[in-house]
């Protein structure tokens, strides 16, 4: 017997994910989403078994996965609750943790009804339904932030049908590590486009840039309402990452003219290099 | 009749070269490496006609490229100077120009043997010959610095017949302009690096680095020697790029909390997004 799975937003998280969770054939997926072209593309590319744009339709899963942005998450829980049926398991996608729960925690949650918080370290600058790959989540791993007493079982046997390695982590240290590991990137890659930006020489710069600029900057393609949401919502830990980054500069920089220079970029080296051994 | 081109140091870029100049029928090669496997390779990748471990083979061409690291470029002309025939014109592909050029000028070439420079975008973290790829340079930009009297057209036609589209710049100009789209971006990638290996939780977030810290890290998988080495013969630019960056990091930074940041990530997004629409 399948396990109704409702999905909350059928952008490229939910997407990939419906079509992961429906591969699997362990879950039967009910999409939720705004607007009916989305849905009817959804249904096209395998993402939903059915569709609406009414939250009641949720009460007829046993687990439900937000995949909105981070700031829609905790207002689509909220307008989801009137119509959740007893012993449903709430989980998201969201980047940061700490400020969700704070607020869902503020929401008072019925009883019988539990959020569990998840992180799939999976993505792509691209977006919507379009952009979703069933093999998005494959070999990723998603963390599991368990909330309350909410049973853990339920997220973690949605995340390994859908292809993931799950860990589980508190929020505290969640939001410490992808602060260093993801949001600490995307301020330095726009950092670092508005260094081209701003210079006089830009329009020469701009024809020059290549293959490391391109690397460094791609994140910086990624859709800057959602990013702007996530640096908000993970503020504190963002700029200790910040601090750390600035640190660990200035001693690179102070290096720069001295033969400490090959010993730093040569440890840097070598604890980069085991890291993305397959994919370089 | 073919033109009788020499390029000394054969790894990646004369590797690259080496073949590109080949294909296109106009050049025969004579490979120059301190090694004799190397020249074996060379020979069986197709990357040369003919190959020896002497200088004096230079004789041979009416074209010569220095395809060493930054730091061997000018011992490895001095070298060469008293083997090279009168009107030979060698040419380079190191990163850096400035510092190169001040000491070529200190050499006092022969009135009949000229120095023109040149610097390839293009490039991988891979090196040696057996990463050679004869499409290297097709498409990439090629950077010519004109010095003195040299004469620019052969070294023009060089790199049009490997693929490239050339670019005249001064030495200042180009310093300048890589050490924002190129020096920079490798400073940022292994400040990151150790921003993660300093952590207190470095396991963790060594288990959680994903694409995007993939990415902003890759050129950290670069040579750490050859990279000290273009830093430092670039270091003036390099320091002027980094004070760039701190100004634009800090300016983010004071925004993280306020209605601001989604217009800066914006203008970094609309500025990136079409420089490489193909490559993404």
């Amino acid at each position: 017997l399948k396990t109704n799975a409702a999905i909350v937003g059928l952008g490229l998280m939910g997407g990939s994910l419906g079509q992961a969770l429906r591969r699997s054939g362990r879950y039967r997926v009910i999409g939720i989403a705004r607007r009916a072209a989305t849905l009817r593309d959804a249904k096209r590319l395998g993402a939903i078994d059915e569709g609406s744009i009414h939250f009641q339709e949720a009460a007829k899963a046993s687990i439900v996965v937000l995949a909105t942005p981070v700031a829609s998450i905790v207002p689509t829980l909220r307008r989801l609750l009137p119509f959740l049926k007893p012993g449903t398991i709430v989980t998201d996608v969201g980047s940061v943790k700490g400020s969700i729960l704070r607020d869902i925690a503020k929401l008072r949650l019925p009883k019988n009804v539990h959020f569990i918080g998840s992180h799939p370290l999976a993505g792509s600058h691209r977006k919507g339904v379009a952009a979703a790959q069933r093999d998005l989540f494959k070999g990723a791993t998603c963390v599991v932030i368990p909330f309350g007493k909410a049973p853990r079982a339920p997220v973690l046997a949605l995340w390994k049908a859908a292809g993931a390695r799950t860990l589980l982590l508190n929020a505290e240290r969640h939001d410490r590590a992808v602060a260093v590991t993801s949001h600490l990137p995307h301020v330095l890659a726009h950092a670092l486009v508005h260094t081209v930006m701003s210079d006089k020489d830009r329009l020469l710069l701009k024809n020059l840039a290549a293959g490391s600029f391109r690397d460094m900057t791609r994140v910086a393609s990624s859709d800057p309402d959602y990013w702007a949401d996530i640096f908000q919502a993970n503020l504190p830990a963002v700029r200790l990452a910040l601090r750390q980054f600035r640190r660990e500069l200035n001693r690179l920089e102070s290096s720069l003219s001295r033969p400490a220079l090959r010993l730093l970029l040569k440890k840097s080296y070598a604890f980069r290099q085991p890291l993305f051994a397959s994919a370089s």
